[in-house]
């Protein structure tokens, strides 16, 4: 194991059986949140808050990966000083086969369509 | 056409481009909401609003119809005095292929892992 040590600040999460469809379609109803994922989904591994180019300060940067985290969608670590985040694809795909790669799909058109970026 | 002529009080309605993933999703996160187009889905032919059994007040029941006509997901359409909602399926597949099933598919199995009726 290579990684950083995981620091004794755990962060709630929903357990897999606690998510729901709901939350996690109000959690991506949001313009901002959903970049995030769609940058989660494309990097395929962890980030941190820092990493993400948000046009928002940092206190609603904090409160939009809280929201995604409270609903399922993302799992956040704190690495050393960094929290780091990631996608849950696994318990979303278990729970929910194949809807994340059909809203990531989605959000992908709508963006060519609306030349927004990639 | 064997239809009841529609009245001339036609409801704001957003045309197919102007659709966003990011307001579909929050029509759809709310659970009557969610339940009222799984209902639609289900039947697949138009509805009037009092033949849904849902459990709310009539000015909260019109409220989500309302929320859902001007995310684009339902048609609301006045036949006589009755109002009509049917999904907008075609718009909703030309912009997002796949994605309606996709959610539809994920509230049956959550309706079905809660035990919450079908």
């Amino acid at each position: 194991m290579t990684e950083t040590a995981t620091t004794g600040r755990a962060l709630p999460h929903p357990r897999p059986q606690e998510i729901r469809l709901e939350t996690v379609l109000h959690a991506l109803s949001d313009p901002m949140r959903l970049r995030i994922v769609r940058e989660l989904a494309a990097v395929e591994a962890e980030l941190s808050c820092s990493q993400f180019d948000v046009p928002v300060t940092k206190s609603t940067t904090t409160h939009h990966f809280r929201v995604l985290r409270e609903s399922g969608v993302i799992r956040q670590v704190y690495r050393g000083t960094a929290k780091m985040n990631a996608l849950r694809r696994d318990d979303l795909e278990h729970l929910f086969p194949g809807l994340l790669d059909s809203l990531l799909a989605a959000a992908d058109r709508q963006a060519a369509r609306l030349g927004d970026g990639g």
